[in-house]
C-alpha cells in the first residue's frame, strides 16, 4: 500500500526504522507512532543511546569482541583464565556463552564461518589472528564453540588443522540431548552422536 | 536471562530499544548488535530521524492530526471538500483512509474511543472541538469511520448525539462482507448486517 504520511519527519523516521531486520514499513509506522505518542525524552533517549554506542563501541585488539575500550574487559579481566580460549561466531555468542557462567577462560570472536557459497574465505574471519594468540599468549586449550552446522563444522575443521602443530588442547563442545527436551523428539544425528559419545554417569556428579 | 553486555553503551542502546512495543530484550540486541555492524551513518541517520520526528512534530489545531505546521496540509488543502470530516479514532487511521484515494474531504482525530473500563471519557477525547467545527466550519457531512468494536460504537452514538440539534447528516462505514473472503468464513453478525443493509446490484456499477 502507498502511504502518504502528510509529513516528511515521519516519513524518514518510519523509512529509517523499516531498514532494521525484522522490522517491516507497517511496524515502523506503528513505532515511530508510538514514539509520538511518548514524551520528548524517550524518542531523545532512545536516538541518543544508538548514535553514541555507534559512535563509541570499537573492537577488542585482542579478541575482537565489541569493547569501548582497546581491550575490552574480558581480556583485561586478569582474574579470568588466560590459558583457556572459547572461539565463537560472533558479538551475541560471548553474551551467550557468558551467560551460562560455565566459561572462565577468554573469547576470541571470529567474525563470521567459513561459507565458500557466500564468499566468506578463511582468510575473511579472524583465524589468523586466532593462530597468532595460540603462538604468543601461551595458551593452553583452545574451545570451538560455533553452531553445530555445516558452516561451523568445516570452520572448526580448518581452525583444527591450523592449529595442529602448537601445542594447545582443540577441543569442542559436546553433542547430545538437549536438556528437558523429549528423547523421542531428539533428531537421529545428535541422538547417535549423544550416544557415540556417552559419558560415565558418576562423572556427572559433581558437574 | 541475565546477560552481561561487557559495555554499558550497548546494554544503554539495548534498554531504551526494548521499550518499543512488541521488542523484547533479545530483539533488541539483535537490533543493536545489528546497527554495530553497519556504517556509523546509518545509526547516525536512524538515532537522528527519531529525535527530530518527535521534536518537531506537533498536531494540526484544527483536526488534531500531527503536523509540521500549525495547520496540516490535509486542512489546508483547499482543494479538498472542506465540507466534509471523517472522524477517526487516531494519526494511523488517517493514513489508512488516505490510502484508499475515496476520502475527499478533511479529517477529524479523536485521539482515542470512550473506553470507561480504562477511565477513557467523552471529555478525554476531542469530541467537544468535533461540534465547534460542526457549528462553525459549515460542515454538512460527518463520516463516522471508528472501529466496529464495542468501543467504536459507544464513541459513535455518543457524537451522533451531541451532533442530533445541528443542520449536519451523520453517516458511518458500512458494515459488511471483506472483499475476497469466502462467505462461509465471515461472522454471523457481520453477514446479518449485510444483508439487512443490502444495496442495490445496479447502484454498486459506477463506484
Amino acid at each position: 500500500m502507498d502511504f502518504n504520511f502528510n509529513s516528511p519527519l515521519l516519513e524518514n523516521a518510519v523509512s529509517e526504522l523499516s531498514k532494521l531486520p525484522g522490522i517491516g514499513s507497517k511496524t515502523a509506522l506503528r513505532l515511530a507512532l508510538h514514539l509520538l505518542r511518548q514524551d520528548k525524552e524517550v524518542a531523545d533517549a532512545l536516538g541518543k543511546s544508538i548514535i553514541r554506542m555507534r559512535e563509541e563501541i570499537s573492537y577488542c585488539h585482542r579478541c575482537h569482541n565489541i569493547s569501548e575500550t582497546p581491550e575490552c574487559p574480558i581480556c583485561a579481566d586478569r582474574k579470568r583464565d588466560q590459558t583457556t580460549v572459547c572461539v565463537v561466531e560472533n558479538v551475541k555468542d560471548v553474551i551467550t556463552v557468558e551467560a551460562t557462567h560455565v566459561h572462565h577462560g577468554l573469547y576470541h570472536v571470529l567474525g563470521g564461518l567459513i561459507t565458500p557459497l557466500e564468499g566468506i574465505a578463511p582468510s575473511d574471519i579472524e583465524i589468523d589472528s586466532l593462530v597468532e594468540r595460540v603462538k604468543n599468549e601461551g595458551i593452553k586449550e583452545v574451545i570451538l564453540a560455533l553452531s553445530p552446522t555445516m558452516e561451523g563444522d568445516t570452520t572448526n575443521y580448518y581452525i583444527y588443522r591450523k592449529l595442529s602443530d602448537l601445542p594447545v588442547r582443540v577441543s569442542l563442545l559436546a553433542r547430545g540431548l538437549s536438556i528437558g527436551n523429549e528423547l523421542e523428539y531428539t533428531d537421529e544425528l545428535t541422538l547417535g552422536r549423544s550416544i557415540q559419545d556417552r559419558v560415565l554417569f558418576s562423572d556427572t556428579f559433581h558437574k
